[in-house]
């Protein structure tokens, strides 16, 4: 008899509308599930991938899950403590949906399963955070945060590179419509399309795009979030890197959306309904927009994920 | 018997915490006071100002209470009306505390009651920008909209120089403290001390302190409030023509202040309290704050203005 852990971390949205690098929506899925054995050898080792076309490093200190299992293990769990890891890839990699930070969300959730239920998910984080800067380069929050807490967060600036998750209202009916077009961008290449520069006045739209986004949330003025969807920090430059965006976007909104927007650093594109046939009517234009543009796409609808990350005990 | 009206609007903070050019408090007081008579020979006239050391002009159409006035005339009354104008200042000028548009705001809904009472707010409001537009050089909202509407308020773009003001909430507990050094500021010098543009992660910083504002403002939240008061927009550049800034926010931190910061573009000091007797105990130590830093100051406390202008009529 082994016991195991299965974590289970959704897709997310970051850089929400006008919220670069601050607003995360946590979705229901797709979502990818961690199964963790703990051993006694001290090593942590990824047995197993599944779903990821063989893209992703079996070695687990190049691969996020591993990097943040070997983060909880070694602060929380009796030296010499090692683990076996399975991936189950429920994300697209490369899609912008947070695909990284679904899998070590779910390997760290897996692992504190077994070493200590007790760890706070606020110390998890930073086992989850270790991944993302394995996978992104930095330890950025807005995809991890809300895969592990769920719902809608904003990552707020603490001493150096510590961050706090607020945890924000978002209605429940809420259906959301994504769609993926078969291409990918590396977030590098998002990353590096940005200036590091922005003018104040453009600075100043996005700010009132947040007070008015966080209020239309929280007040389930659909209305106020429609308005304030504008992004003129990241969009007008990473939309170069996503053909078709305009015209997917354009759909979106034809289709009856609330509101549309790049996920994350893209391709992937989220749109906003209040109504499940919308959604889906809604995807079925984003397909039919990036067809037009000459790109085969996968759509789905997903509500909020409001519950978070997931942990389930198993003897086997 | 002549009927008269008088307008009423208060001071307000601009630029409130992260906020800059997107969030606007109305406080209850200090307040002008415009008296309007309408007249029938087509010219707008200021009869008189008081409390104003003789500084503002007499001149209509250089008064920006006398532009909102005319505003309202021009597209409302009857052709050939004219109006008389008492403006009686209850704010400091130059303060950062919107002295100039309290008195368009006044101004407008004085005129309004005796023209039209039914003119919507929302219209009045660009009566009131176009008095800002003469006094600050541009038709900034994040003043009158709050001496106008009352309360907290975000400034959202519309189309070209068009706004959207969105009422948020505030709790009706907070009493602000606020001190006004013996210097002033020049609105112009304050605009011209800040850069063009800004470095993306300080307007990250801003976005999430906006998110976090606006979120603890709006669930009496004041841990948060407090941890969301940082500016990295104006405040590091305008605190040098601040001096004493530094230890004036120090001060009302240590007397018990929630945060404090610069009220619009300075020189004066707003701290946030949730308590009448506290924000007595912020006001004295900001002023011991400034004079310790070589400068006479005048302080005040003030809740919250939430009922915003006022017109009242008088035959007389």
């Amino acid at each position: 008899m082994t016991l195991r852990a299965i974590g289970s971390a959704s897709a997310t949205i970051a850089n929400l509308g006008p919220g670069f690098d601050v607003l995360g929506l946590c979705l229901e899925g797709p979502r990818d599930r961690v199964t963790v054995e703990l051993t006694d050898d001290g090593r942590v080792e990824i047995v197993q991938i599944e779903g990821d076309g063989g893209k992703l490093p079996l070695d687990a200190a190049q691969n996020c899950a591993g990097v943040a299992a070997r983060w909880v293990i070694e602060r929380f769990a009796e030296p010499g403590t090692g683990a076996r890891i399975w991936l189950e890839k429920g994300l697209p990699l490369g899609s912008g949906l947070g695909s990284s930070s679904a899998s070590s969300v779910a390997a760290a959730v897996a692992t504190a399963a077994l070493v200590d239920p007790n760890i706070p998910r606020g110390v998890l984080l930073e086992a989850c955070r270790e991944g993302e800067r394995l996978a992104a380069g930095s330890p950025h929050a807005d995809n991890v945060a809300p895969a592990l807490f769920g719902g809608l967060v904003a990552v707020l600036p603490g001493e150096g590179e510590a961050v706090d998750i607020l945890p924000l209202a978002v209605p429940r009916d809420l259906v959301l419509a994504v769609a993926k077009p078969a291409y990918d961008v590396r977030t590098a290449d998002a990353r590096a399309a940005l200036p590091k520069t922005m003018p104040i006045h453009d600075a100043v739209h996005n700010m009132a795009m947040i007070a008015g986004l966080v209020t239309g949330f929280a007040t389930n003025d659909m209305g106020l979030v429609a308005r304030c969807l504008g992004d003129r920090m990241s969009t007008p430059y990473r939309k170069a890197l996503v053909p078709g965006f305009d015209a997917v976007v354009a759909a979106a909104h034809g289709a009856g959306a609330v509101g549309a927007g790049l996920a994350g650093s893209g391709p992937t594109i989220f749109a906003i309904t209040d109504d499940r046939e919308t959604a889906r009517d809604v995807a079925e234009a984003m397909v039919d927009a990036f067809l037009g543009a000459g790109f085969e796409s996968q759509a789905f609808v997903s509500a909020v994920g409001l519950e978070g990350a997931t942990a389930e005990l198993e003897r086997g």
